[in-house]
């Protein structure tokens, strides 16, 4: 698929970071940063942007916060080499704690939100643009929302100012059809604005549900290396860049930065598809249980796991 | 996905048995009996068929031919449960090793070939076929051939009295839309005939790739527990089950052999996608350099493997 509009946003650090609450070394860090600039990745996403009242720094590492200084280390004295991206979750950051664009070393925020938050969500991305950042809102968990909430919710980001609005699957709930389905709408309500997607891994549909986003139109596009995300994971930055045929994208620092500093972390924590990730996906629940299944000594006692979570209460 | 046409059958003895020389014991073998056929799954591929003369028991499991004695002791004196399948290999198995169906406990005989032995497996097909089996016919590696070569090999098999033909992704090189494509294209060629589909998972595609093929109107569908199969293994039967709308089939069976004796393989020898696995697929590559690599004690040294294969001879 060749299209000059697609951008993609590598998100290792970000979502991988849920895994181990964003306690990457400079050396990991760098890795990526090096390795996503020399592949043509255009964003960077290098953690979440809050403020350090609503968190402890004795408990998170740096790319929980994105503070300037743990930016500036990682970027060091040459010019910035790709373009960097944080999330923003709303309650969780302080708009006096977000510095001028041109005093940070960020470029993109994207602001996460559930679709009752979608007017807070609104009101953030504003403030960063009006700061000078370029802004996405990530709407979170649609799958399980009802249509009719997801229509007044993608109305009222139809009336922003916000340039890029993602389909999340935030569950790994979705199929193809699905995805297809989605940004078709998101298009319908969205005119003038470009789509996003962010997908999990728990049906192994990720890369797959991309493909499908993109055939459909999206051109913003999350991947992290060999899928390093939350529970199952996301979409594989080096199956995503291989399928692209966009000869500004080069596959080899993937693989690079994948031997050099991932499977290192994918050996102590392993995310991906397993049993536990599936069966909250086709159940389309939140991945908490699946992921203190897997963080739990019998881990592989699979059936025990399915007959809990699959018994619906009387 | 409702559709009753649709047959799944679960390969895997067959195809996780190339992982191990088919040295499974019982055990394993009779909890995948019980399962599938508790989950409603149509087929149980069971094994190669091949004469003994062609390989030898001390380095072979029983699976590598699927003797009646062997079957018996699977099956036990009830009833047989599940229709049960094996895979021939032109030039493995002598004509005169197989019996006549009524003196077997198979169902049916999978002839798995390359294009230019198309003539050989509809010849050995028909055999089986005239013996009372029912027979398919597994066209493998077909991302190797050319346009002119697949065609050529379609009429030959629409010619042929076998009722199904399976579209194979051998290397797992294919996308959703290539699937797609080809079953159309087997559709075009062999009218009147089931098509089938049997993928590999070295894109994280096997099942998005199943899915696109059911679309297409693939009525025949391949899938191991927990896509324990040869390299990156195979397409999910636990998804493909949970994708599949029809009540007959049921998950929890699957969850549960999965439990009991497919997690305890995976912890000894693991498929599945891995980054070797990954870069033969998108290579278009047979994988055995790559099960070299994941057997080596380096398996993690990707980017050497990756700058190894990638180069194209002068």
């Amino acid at each position: 698929m060749y299209r000059p509009e697609i951008k993609v946003i590598d998100c290792t650090v970000r979502d991988g970071g849920l895994m181990n609450k964003w306690q990457f070394d400079d050396a990991f860090v760098k890795q990526v940063y090096e390795s996503t600039a020399a592949a043509g990745v255009d964003y960077m996403e290098i953690g979440y942007f809050s403020s350090e009242s609503a968190f402890s720094r004795s408990e998170y590492g740096p790319w929980k916060f994105c503070a300037e200084a743990d930016l500036k280390r990682i970027i060091g004295n040459e010019p910035k080499k790709i373009k960097l991206a944080a999330m923003a979750d709303i309650g969780r950051i302080e708009y006096a704690d977000i510095p001028l664009a041109n005093e940070s070393s960020l470029d993109l925020v994207r602001v996460a939100c559930y679709a009752h938050q979608v007017d807070a969500a609104i009101e953030l991305a504003h403030h960063v643009m009006d700061k000078g950042y370029e802004a996405t809102i990530n709407l979170m968990a649609v799958s399980t929302i009802t249509g009719r909430e997801l229509e007044e919710a993608l109305d009222d980001l139809g009336k922003s100012r916000v340039p890029v609005i993602y389909v999340v699957d935030s569950f790994g709930n979705y199929y193809q059809e699905d995805i297809e389905h989605l940004v078709h709408q998101y298009q319908e309500h969205l005119p003038g604005k470009t789509i996003g997607l962010h997908m999990h891994n728990n049906q192994q549909l990720a890369f797959a549900n991309t493909i499908a986003g993109i055939i459909a139109g999206a051109n913003y596009l999350d991947a992290t290396l060999y899928g390093f995300g939350r529970g199952a994971g996301n979409c594989p930055l080096e199956l995503l860049l291989s399928f692209l045929k966009n000869p500004k994208f080069s596959v080899r620092p993937v693989i690079e930065a994948i031997d050099r500093v991932v499977l290192p972390w994918y050996r102590k924590i392993e995310w991906g598809y397993s049993v536990p990730y599936m069966i909250s996906g086709t159940l389309n629940q939140h991945p908490r249980e699946a992921m203190a299944k897997m963080d739990s000594d019998n881990c592989d006692r699979v059936l025990e796991f399915y007959d809990r979570v699959s018994t619906f209460p009387e």
